[in-house]
């Protein structure tokens, strides 16, 4: 007897438990605790209070909130893709970052051959997560959670490579993640998405659109990120006044997109009215386009001013440049993500690169050689140990200039660009693989396929709604 | 071609990008970073941990959360009206908090020319915002966006105007914002809509109900809101015992007065059944009516008291007053402001004077002279030096008794709300401007005039539900 | 006239006004403030940051949000009992809060006749009111708004006075409250819902299932439950590293049960689909099942294998166990807490036993003896003079040996599950009292018996989806 496509019955758990029985090995041959999670380290000169948990932990659980509320209510705008949208965001995100504190733990966190455990690297897991996360929104609707899994499975490390050589060798700036996290995560999606094609989807899907509940899920979702985000573009810089910078930055860009978003969905719409996938997605783009500047002296009216410039890019993105994508490039970007974290993770940079170029003493006082640590004097230059006098602990850097720095940031964008968007077409190709259920064409965008539904699950309301009245 | 009512594509983009012009061009002239947030502040005797964004960054977001997800999904209680109430509260409370930045800088935190930046402004703006959401509340339903925008445009400097007088002239007590929040905003509010009077609207209105979605979204709202609403009210208090007690207190207060809600509801309803909207806004009068005596010594006893009283002066106003404010006075108070903010703001200010008037220093300690700053000896007194010995960095006061700081609270209610209500009918009149493109009064309370909305938007069940069956 | 069943018109007002009445006149008589937020405690050798309410505040917001957010979404997964789920968790856990400062307060934090009142408090507070909630699981839908504030009346006490016995005598170690909070809450809820057997129920009920939106509503509910439960299992165990792996642990234990539930959910379904309900209760097993041990050095790899072991056994128990209970022990487990809370509880003691008999000063350091307390040398064991040379401020013990230790942890468990029990079934026992109003067998699950619904409440959708499909 055949199986009905989508029976997860056998797949998912043979899927799921070989990888834990893994998971649990390698945390038992590999993982234990950093010294402000081990009770040995607690000494009689140990304050409780100066563990590294209070200056973690705030932070840790404004982006578990974004990743598990505000990507799981933005994920599920679709009317019957609701289950979908939220419960594969569960699955995918719970088990990237498993597998981040691993593989990420061995590329940053180990230490004679232990990774070393506490609350940050869950915060870098969780950067990890929404790598993954981003990416997702390329596919959403059009893949099982099998083939979300082996996503997550092969962009992880993938992702943990790039941050580390990238970290390591380039050594550039980029405490909200602009280039490490919004653009790989944009161009491995678009590389998934390029491979698994479905040329009948350019003709619209009865399926693809959203009801009023879905909207409002979905704005929601945007809330939850929006509320946030300062947190997360500030999780992992420099304590003091670096993260404040990056907090009042972010919000400052932030509400700058808000303001446009609103200004150009109506500015576009035919009817001038205001378009709701608008508000739950481009007011989000000032958020990555601060981010690559975020913990400078970049002045707080240019935060401003990138925030609306992301966001206009945004906006032109979705309006002209997807729909391009899909028609002519076989890019199909459900969620637009290349206009969310691509474009305005572009632009971003490219402010970055330029703030990294006017940087100067002047403004930013001795501090400045801890913010571009790389700019640092190298060892037994005289000119560190005068800036020790005035920075205890300074470490000595590269000596670079600003240029070397700026050309750094270039080599950055185009490796991470190039090798994210070579993994998400290798790992395509190995989602195709038929053991892992991917929905038909007809079957897309429909909770009914993976999920047990509810009997007013698409009722005759729902069937109504099937003649969309979009623009 | 006459342009369809509601059509904002002209309107709505020009406003807005003149605004963001001005706003980027006074953030270039007068923006700066304050101490905390600048990098030459940073020397070898920083300590990164002491910089003040991790005493206040908790806060913000707290308050973050209630603005944006909290008012948001209260405001969208109305069936037809959810992507209104969430949406237009995003764009309100996202222009409010850039331009309080500025105006409330422009009086509270410039020196030398220049605005100094950092998450304590935002947290002002943040209540300065609140102050225009909760006058929005008033008018919710029949304003366009633009009109909004030019009512947060108006408010914002008269607000931090008034709050600037009143404590740099009048010197008051009112750690929770009772009369500088919750009376101003009512008043505003009630003078808004006293102006913007509809005749047709106190005979009912189709679109005026909800439905069990919007219901479910309101008590989220709700949730939101009292869950952390003692961050509202301790955000800036005094650091210490005082924010502690105001964290004390409105947790007592709020759960006071969600239990007399509870039972108010079902008495008042005539098939002794609960009512919905007594729960989504009557159980938070205890926030508001423990305010302007927040972080004093009242004695948990007397914040749950106060809790009981707000609750049944609120619930009184909702059953009874609200409805001749209708019909007699011109004042359709939408989501009755008037009974949330100004009756138990009322009695709140009252509370505050006895608790003025009964502290001592037998109970306070010698920090009776932090927490009632105005009453401490003034300088050259040796009654201060004394003092001084006990609590360090004491400051001079203006030596008043407590029946002059008494006093000062009362011409602080009333200029509040004189100036409140005056601001509110002049803003009224600018709103009846004809280019602010007001909805009909047959488009009120209705999605579809200023946003597109999903096929499922008002389904036969939508229209089957017009026949109310309210009581 | 006689009045319609479920008419709280006189009996809840007179109830809760009774209750307040009292609560207010021992507020005044018993409660005081604690030195943290008393201002007479203000001298100049206070710091304010300081002030305990900066380590407390930040866990008592998270859980907060669980309790009335987490709690309150999760419970409103019935179809037409949304209101009902969210309104009366609202209702019961104010009032538990409120009752459990009194009553805690009087075993636990009263010193010369006064209760010392500070944000811990409201912490254990709110561990008492999620005891309420976790025993109102079991007979969701088929209680009274009045039933339910008697429960908590009834139930605050048995379980503040097992609390403090068995801290007070037994001396546990129990950081995640895996005895006391979710064996007494299963317990004691198994013991009123065993009173209150309804025969008819076993046969299916109309209204006892679920929708789309109320299914995602429910979703949302274990998303804030998931996202912030490490609060809820820190919030109390001892600053420093033991906070931080308790952090790290029940994060560990909760991702790993997430995935294990799906794929156990996708194996027990006949379709091989996914079962929303294993999504929204079983992927939270891992938080509970790591509690009893969750700040002990039991290794990342362990609580990772704990959360899987806790899942298999939950997730079991909805499949297998909950169905007979129902059929042949009259115990109908509305929302299966017996699965969540009952068999995990009993498997994280265990695995508590087995770290206490496995840890050994090597692994943990001289800091053993702050975390396993009671093994601590006693007063006047040169030993003890020795490690508090290593860890000042280290108090003496009662120099347990582990098996001893051990035992008493038995004892605890045994004695706990015992009273609850009793508890509970004595409460039974009270809460058929006819003066209580419980529903009908027809109006269970009905939101329409106590509360004003609005029109489209169980409109023509409604009543087709009372044809279920589940299996």
């Amino acid at each position: 007897m055949k199986t009905r496509p989508g029976n997860l019955r056998v797949k998912l758990p043979v899927f799921v438990f070989v990888l834990q029985v893994i998971i649990v090995a390698l945390y038992v041959a590999f993982v234990t605790y950093d010294e402000h999670a081990d009770a040995r380290f607690q000494t009689n000169r140990t304050n409780p209070m100066d563990n590294a948990v209070y200056r973690d932990y705030p932070f840790f659980t404004d982006i578990q909130v974004m990743i598990f509320l505000g990507f799981g209510c933005l994920l599920a705008f679709f009317r019957l893709y609701g289950f979908g949208g939220m419960v594969f965001n569960f699955l995918t995100a719970t088990f990237a970052i498993q597998w981040a504190i691993l593989v990420q733990g061995y590329f940053q966190f180990s230490h004679e051959g232990k990774i070393h455990l506490g609350v940050v690297n869950l915060i870098n897991a969780e950067f990890a997560c929404a790598v993954v996360l981003i990416s997702f929104g390329a596919v959403l609707g059009k893949t099982s959670p099998l083939q979300l899994l082996v996503m997550a499975l092969l962009e992880v490390p993938v992702f943990a490579v790039t941050e580390w050589a990238v970290l390591k060798y380039l050594k550039i700036n980029d405490a909200g993640g602009s280039i490490l996290i919004h653009l790989f995560a944009c161009y491995f999606g678009l590389g998934v998405t390029f491979v698994l094609y479905r040329p009948s989807l350019n003709e619209g899907h009865a399926k693809e659109n959203t009801s009023y509940q879905s909207d409002i899920l979905a704005l929601m979702g945007t809330l939850f990120l929006w509320v946030f985000w300062p947190s997360f573009n500030s999780a992992l810089t420099l304590k003091g006044d670096d993260q404040h910078r990056a907090i009042l930055h972010t919000f400052i860009g932030l509400s700058a997109s808000t303001l446009t978003a609103f200004a150009l969905s109506a500015m576009l719409n035919k009817n001038g009215k205001l378009t709701l996938a608008d508000i739950q997605n481009v007011t989000l783009a000032g958020g990555v386009t601060v981010g690559a500047s975020v913990d400078m002296m970049i002045t707080p009216a240019a935060a401003y001013a990138l925030g609306m410039m992301g966001c206009t890019a945004c906006m032109l993105g979705y309006k002209y440049l997807s729909p391009f994508l899909a028609q002519h490039c076989r890019i199909q970007d459900q969620c637009g993500i290349h206009n969310l974290h691509g474009l305005t993770g572009l632009i971003s940079c490219a402010a970055g690169i330029c703030a990294i170029l006017m940087a100067s003493e002047d403004v930013y006082g001795p501090s400045f050689y801890e913010i571009f640590a790389h700019r640092a004097p190298v060892d037994g230059d005289p000119k560190l140990q005068e800036l020790q006098m005035l920075i205890p602990g300074l470490k000595p850097g590269l000596g670079r200039t600003a240029r070397e720095q700026a050309l750094f940031q270039v080599a950055a964008v185009l490796s991470t660009i190039g090798v994210s968007a070579l993994g998400g077409i290798l790992t395509g190709f190995v989602l195709k693989l038929p053991y892992l259920a991917p929905p038909s064409d007809e079957m897309c965008f429909d909770d009914d396929l993976f999920i047990e539904v509810p009997p007013d699950y698409d009722s005759p309301l729902g069937l109504k709604s099937t003649v969309t009245t979009d623009d």
